[in-house]
Formats: C-alpha cells, sequence, structure tokens
C-alpha cells in the first residue's frame, strides 16, 4: 500500500494485533455455532471473552491512544490513509466517547436480557422483558448523547451501523416505499394469476439434506465464490465470518420441508461471502479490511439473494436442477409454476420469511418505532400496541401475540439500536446498483444462460474490491453517479411483479 | 479443590490463564487440521503465533515468577497443593533452565528444517536433510545440559517428555522386549495357521466412508466417550485435543481400501478422548488438568487400540457389524479369519503401520539411535546405515530407501529427540494395567457379550480421573502396586498369539 506517513505506518502495525485478535475470536464464535458440544458453552465463552477483553485493552491503550491523536492531526494524507484515519476514528468513536461505566452497564444488562427476552418470547409475555427493554432504550438514550448529533439523538445510533446515514434521510427514502409498497402488495395478492397454494411447498413433502446440499454448492460455484479460501458448513442461523485471510465462510441451514428457504438464504450468505473473499489482498489486517458497512453488505446478500436467486430468467436456467435432484415433487412441475413459488408475496408476520416486496416495510416499522422510543414520543410499555397497529396498517396482517410482533428479533436484546435500518437500506443501494449493472450487462440474457460471473465480476471491480475504502454514499456515488434515492428499488419491483402476476 | 495455601491460589489464578490460551491454540489447530480453507495457512499461522507468544510472555512475567518460586519454597502443602508445584516446575524448566537463545535458535532451526525434511523425504535424499538434522542434534545436546542430568544428557531428554524415565530403565526394558519379541515373530510367521493372504483386505476392495463413519461412532460410544463434550471428525492424520472443558475432540481419517486400520486409529484417539473427558472436573484450568504424560496417554490409546480393539472375544462381539455394512467384502468371510486380519503380523517398514508386536521393536531402534547420537557415540552422518542395521537385526526387513527409514517420521525434524520412547512405554504400561484389571474384571466374558463400559469405569476410577495428580511412576504404584516391568507386556504378546495362531 502506498503509505508515506510514519504515523499511519506506526497505526498499522498495532492495528494489525487487532485484527489478528478479532480473527482468532471470529474462529471461535465460528466453532461455537458450527461444532460446539452441548457442554462445552461455558468454556468457549470464557475463551471469547478472553480475547474481547485483550481487543478492548488494545483500542484504550494509552499509547495506541496517541498514535490515532496524532493521526488525526496529520496533513498532507493521501486518499488511502485519510481513508484509515477516517475508519480508526470512526471505530474508536464508541470506546473513546462513551464513558467506560455506561459500556459495562450495557453488558450487564444485554448479557442479563438475553435469558429473559427469551423466555417471554417462549411464554409470549412482553411485561417480563419491559423493565429490560426499557432500561436498554434508557441506556441507549445516553449513549446517544455522548455520540453527539446534530438534531436527532437516533442519528448517532445510526451512523454506528451505517457511516453518515440520518433518520430524515431515512424517513424520506421510507416513505416513498411505503407509498408504493402497499398498494403493490394488494394489486399481487388480488391479481389472477396469483396463488399461494402451490402443493410442492405446503409443508408436506421432504427435500433430503444430501440433494440440497448439492445445489447449495453447485449454485455458490457458479456465483465464483473460491472454495480455497472459504467453506460450507451448517449451523441454526446461517451466518458468513471472516476467519483471517483467504477464510472466509458461509453456513447455512437446512429447510427439509421448503427448499426455496435454504436455496435463497445460501445465496444470500455467499454474497456475504464474495464480498469478503474479493476484497484487495492489499488491505488485509488494515482498517480497510473487510466490508464497509452492515447496508452494503446486505445490499450485495440481499441482491444475490433476490434480484438474481429470484429472476424469473435465473430460475428457469436452474429449474433443471430441481426437476432433477427433487424429480418426485418437483419433476413434472412447470418452470412458471417455479418461478411462481420464487416469488410468493405473502405477508408474513414474521420479518425473517417475508418475501421480497413485504421484507422493507417490516423495517419501516421497526425505524419508525425506534426513532419515536428513541426522541421519547413512545414509551416501551406502549410499544406492543404501536406494533400491532403498525403491522395492520403496512402489513394488513396484525400479530395476535407478542411473540409474532415486537418480541420476534433478538437485536435489540442486545442493544443493537439503530441496526434495522441497514437491511432495507441494503435493498435500496442494491436496486441502485443493479440499475447501474444494467448499462453495462445484458442481465437478463446472462441470467438466462446460468451465467453468473459477468455479474460477479462487475460487483469485484466496483464494490468488492474497495472493502472499507469508501464510506457508503461515496461508494454509491462513485459505482453509480447517484445520490441516494428509492426510486430505482420501487421501479425494480413494480416491473418485476407486473410481469409475473400480469398486474 | 482443598487449596489452603495463598501462594498456591496465586498460582492457580495466573495459571488459568495460560490454561485458557492453551485451548484457543488448541481451537485454532483443531480447526487447522480439520477445516481450514487450502489457501488460509499463512493466516491461520500468524494467529497461532500470536497467541504462542503470549503463552511463553505469561510464563516468562516475572511476577508468575516470583509466585512460582514462592509456591516452590512453600511448607506445609497437600498433596494436591505438592503436585501441583511439582507439575509448574515441570512445566517452567525448559522455560526457565534454557538460554532464550538457544530456544530461539531452535525454534528457528527446526522451522527451516520442517520443508527440507519434507523435500528430502520425497526425494530420498538424506544429504539434504543432513545439516539440520545435525544441527537439531547439536542444538539438543546443549539443550540436555542446560536441563541438567545425572549421568546421561538424554536422561534430561526423555524426562521432558515421560518424567522421570531415564534411559537405562528404557535398555532394561527394551532389552527384554528385543530378547522376547524377535523370535515371537518368527515363531508367529512360520506357524502353520498364519497367512497374511486375505482376501478382503488385499487393497482391491472399497470400504464406503459413511460405513466405517456408522461403525467408528457406535464403538467409540460404546466405549463410554460422551459426545455431549466432545465429536469426531476427519483429518489427514487422527489426533485428540481439548479444546477447552467439555470439549475433548478426536479425529480420524478413512482407509477405503482397508477397514482395520481407521477402525483401531479411531479407538485409538478415543483411547486419549476417554482420558481427557474423564478427568475429575475439579483439575479444570489447573496445572492437573490433562493427561499426566505421554506415555501414559499411550497406555491407554493403545491400551483401546490392541488390547481391547484386537482382541479375539471383541472381534467376535462385532463380527456382526463388519459382516453387515461390508456384506459384499465380509458378509461370508468367518470370524476367525476376521480375528487373523485383525492380529496379522508382519514386519512393515513404516512405524505408523506396524502390528502390535513389532510396533515396540521400531521405538527400541529409534531409542538406541537417539541414546547413541546424543553420546556422540554415532555420527548424523552414519545414521542411515546405522537405521538399517537395526531394521535388519530387529525387524528381520531392510529399507531400499531412507523414505522407508531414517526420514519416516516428522518427530526429529521438530527437535522432539526423548518423545519415541514413551510410545513403547504406553504398551508396558498398558499390559500392567491389562493385569491388574484381569484381576477384578473378567474382560473375556465381558467383551463377548461387547460390554466395554465394566473397562471404561475401572480405568475412570483408577486412572482417568486423577489427571496430572501423579506422576508415572506413582500413578503404577498406586493402580498395579508394582513397579515399571516389561513381562506382563511379554507375557500378554505370548500368550495371545500362541492361542490365535496354535504356537
Amino acid at each position: 500500500m502506498a503509505i508515506k506517513s510514519a504515523t499511519i505506518h506506526k497505526l498499522l502495525e498495532k492495528y494489525h494485533e487487532i485484527s489478528v485478535l478479532n480473527h482468532i475470536n471470529a474462529t471461535l464464535n465460528w466453532d461455537l455455532n458450527v461444532n460446539l458440544p452441548s457442554k462445552a458453552g461455558k468454556g468457549r465463552s470464557e475463551q471469547i471473552g478472553y480475547i474481547t477483553t485483550l481487543i478492548t485493552e488494545k483500542w484504550h491503550d494509552p499509547e495506541f491512544r496517541k498514535i490515532v491523536e496524532d493521526a488525526q492531526s496529520e496533513k498532507n494524507l493521501t486518499d488511502e490513509e485519510k481513508a484509515i484515519v477516517r475508519n480508526i476514528t470512526y471505530a474508536t468513536k464508541y470506546y473513546y466517547s462513551v464513558p467506560k461505566e455506561l459500556i459495562i452497564k450495557k453488558e450487564k444488562v444485554t448479557s442479563e436480557a438475553f435469558p429473559v427476552w427469551n423466555q417471554a418470547r417462549e411464554e409470549n409475555d412482553f411485561k417480563k422483558f419491559l423493565p429490560y427493554l426499557t432500561e436498554i432504550f434508557d441506556i441507549t438514550r445516553q449513549t446517544a448523547e455522548y455520540l453527539k448529533y446534530k438534531t436527532n439523538p437516533y442519528d448517532a445510533l445510526l451512523d454506528q451501523y451505517e457511516p453518515e446515514l440520518t433518520a430524515a434521510e431515512c424517513q424520506q427514502l421510507f416513505d416513498g416505499l411505503k407509498k408504493e409498497l402497499v398498494p403493490l402488495i394488494k394489486n399481487i395478492t388480488h391479481s389472477k394469476k396469483y396463488t399461494d397454494n402451490i402443493a410442492f411447498i405446503n409443508g408436506t413433502q421432504h427435500y433430503l439434506q444430501e440433494d440440497q446440499k448439492k445445489i447449495f454448492d453447485y449454485i455458490v460455484h457458479k456465483m465464483g465464490y473460491d472454495f480455497t479460501s472459504g467453506r460450507i458448513d451448517t449451523s441454526p442461523h446461517p451466518f458468513t465470518t471472516t476467519l483471517g485471510p483467504h477464510d472466509v465462510r458461509l453456513t447455512t441451514s437446512y429447510n427439509l420441508k421448503d427448499f426455496r428457504e435454504s436455496f435463497t438464504a445460501t445465496m444470500h450468505e455467499a454474497g456475504h461471502g464474495l464480498y469478503e473473499q474479493r476484497i484487495n489482498p492489499k488491505h488485509a489486517h488494515t482498517p480497510l479490511e473487510g466490508g464497509v458497512s452492515l447496508g452494503i453488505h446486505e445490499s450485495l446478500s440481499r441482491f444475490w439473494e433476490n434480484m438474481i436467486g429470484k429472476n424469473p430468467h435465473f430460475i428457469r436456467s436452474v429449474a433443471p436442477l430441481f426437476q432433477t435432484l427433487y424429480s418426485q415433487q418437483v419433476g413434472l412441475i412447470s418452470v412458471e409454476t417455479l418461478i411462481h413459488a420464487f416469488n410468493m408475496v405473502k405477508p408474513n408476520l414474521i420479518r425473517i420469511h417475508a418475501d421480497e416486496v413485504s421484507y422493507s416495510l417490516h423495517i419501516i416499522l421497526r425505524f419508525e418505532m425506534e426513532n419515536e422510543l428513541i426522541n421519547n414520543k413512545l414509551q416501551v410499555k406502549d410499544a406492543p400496541e404501536a406494533w400491532r397497529e403498525k403491522a395492520k396498517k403496512y402489513l394488513s396482517i396484525v400479530p395476535e401475540t407478542d411473540k409474532e410482533g415486537i418480541l420476534q428479533d433478538v437485536h435489540w436484546t442486545y442493544g443493537a439500536i439503530g441496526y434495522f435500518p441497514s437491511y432495507a437500506m441494503g435493498n435500496i443501494y442494491g436496486a441502485q446498483f443493479l440499475n447501474k449493472m444494467k448499462q453495462d450487462i445484458d442481465i437478463d440474457e446472462t441470467l438466462s444462460r446460468g451465467n453468473l460471473i459477468p455479474v460477479k465480476d462487475w460487483l469485484d471491480d466496483r464494490i468488492h474490491t474497495h472493502g472499507s475504502l469508501y464510506f457508503p454514499k461515496e461508494l454509491l456515488m462513485k459505482v453509480t453517479g447517484e445520490k441516494l434515492n428509492s426510486k430505482h428499488f420501487i421501479n425494480y419491483l413494480t416491473k418485476k411483479y407486473t410481469k409475473i402476476y400480469d398486474l
């Protein structure tokens, strides 16, 4: 790398250790999720805790802090050097701004809250979780004050997960989505061609894990994922993690009754994996390593999951796989039916089971509630009712239990407030990328031939390779020449579903 | 634990960290051997190196060293406290006695030597490896001087791997073995009943990995190995490692042409695994955690591999497994033939493929050479020829290449000189344990019923539970009431093979 500044050199040397420790922790966590014997949890927690403490000590090390401050006041830095300082500033912000006591308090409350949330969800008893959630929002409000913001404390929280994103921007983008998506869903589900009753996915079938695995391995290969620098394993919840240079691993889980879910979930994870695998190796062990933000990461994973994985031309090209391996169930089904199955729009109470069209509405609901809760326009005790109202308004269905409502997600339990919007931002960024990509590649044509490499190569050159060199908005401008906007996502959905369902 | 001394408490607190770091390194190493993508080696090395450096720093930490010294001068310690101090003294001996420069020099030479050894072995070119091996023996001789010894520098090396074992003891025990084993092998291979030509293991068959795996899982369960505190995976070379409390993992490899090898290798590893799993949990994270020595570990693994796994009554009880799963190859074979197959004695040039009777002779050869090399009675340059002479004398076969001779093992490349004898000590200890066990349990009867639990329980109570509380000779005396001797091993082999081959 073209690093001329001696201070930046020192900074990189120190950061390298943090990076190695992060990879060690990623390995311990990956193994925890994929391999850990049932009785070994306590021992593994202690190991992860030990490394986490070492990492925190490194960030707080006065010598390191001094180098960071020196770097921040350096003049005449190159663009790469500036990006390094920017990322370090961003990464240290929470540690250096928020008092240690508040950080410790948050860790304590959230670790106590987890089992309570689990039980409250099982027993559908929000009251049990209420005091914890109230305290988590209190701590988060205080945290926002320390992190500082211009107008809305929620901005400080959003910025932690998606750099430079503001609540006002979200509101504007999301209002645009709401206005279009709510009627679009109605149009789809009321169209003549629409059915949510397709025999091979009605829950009575059985799709062997080994057959599903063959298809996943094949598709992930086709996407250009490199098995010499990664692997696919099984875990209860699919995830992707980087264990070191040339070691980016995916996991998937198997829905034995419905092959669609695991298929697109695997493409989703491979989207994350491709991003991490294809970052320029010169960024390894520097603050430019890894994807730049949750939103950009989700833009790529959701791009592969939905915009590629559910593209009718792509489904047509891979139909023989399903028809051969699931011959008893899918063998005699028309490709048209398969396309409808993959693109079935049906509002679901549970976010993680939502279809491509209604997914963003789940996020908008959460964004609006978080924004109101942080600004004290809504009280935590009233949140379950607010949830129900919004679900009715946006999804036209009302959760009968909080288990299917406010208790469904773990994020708040961890204190991750401001995280959800990055999922919807992924859809928006992704559609902007797709719109630009279509100017360079005949996507439908290449997908018809089952050739995913032009798509991967395009992403490699324009997005993957940069790692964390550009912040999301700068990257978006570089790649598309446009500012953040939701019109491409709305157009994409409208056009696609109009065609599939003859709207 | 009944720890009264404040100094020992402080020592345990410090040691706890070292223990956690050791488990982290074990996890990184396990994953390296089981899962690592092919391009990820360099990154993983760096992670392991980082943790290894942390561990070394902990051992050398002046504060820790002071506590160790205080503990060493404590009076009125309980037996457990004494054992803790003894084990810490033993573990720190190398670090505190050998100058840092020599340790670093050894690390440098051995890490350079590894690829050279690999190439020399592939090209069958000992000369290429000669300068490295010469330097490794030089460094080891110097190391022995720093470690101190009474009469023979080789004693200092043996003691590192098998506490308190001396070259004179080895010589006496091994002379006894040589005298009996060399003629026993001749008797067996010349007996009327002997054949080394058995169709189902002649290398033309194929035994599916999934069938072998079913049998391994079953047998390891039967041995009492706890899958809630461990797991079995695949790796190029089988090994067992402890990744944390309640996390003892085995690996195995599959010989698809000969199911015997993987079957007994799996029982071997499960023998190691049972030892580590069944140590009293109160010893976790203390210097009493883990098996006490390589020799005792091998006594248990080789006990299960050979004395149980190849016992004719046991083979008879598990024969239906082989006959069912390998029905095409073994289905119509008599149990007698299966017993002969598992107990085929046939001198082999390669140690790791040696049968139960000739195995010790491979070790004796290495012991004698190491002893001569360390005492300058043999020069490294003359070692290949010495190897050939001994192979001829003890095994009646002569390696045509150094690849099948002196270059076959990796141990010396790592500087592990004094390590080999622990394998043969395993056979000797194991037979002493078996002799005692037979006074308490009708082994043949319980094996006939395929019931391995009484054997496991016996080992649990007398050996496993203690971890590193007793040094090998003390443990042996506690368990058997006898001193180290080779007569039980000789009796065991003679009696068993006389019966199988009608000698």
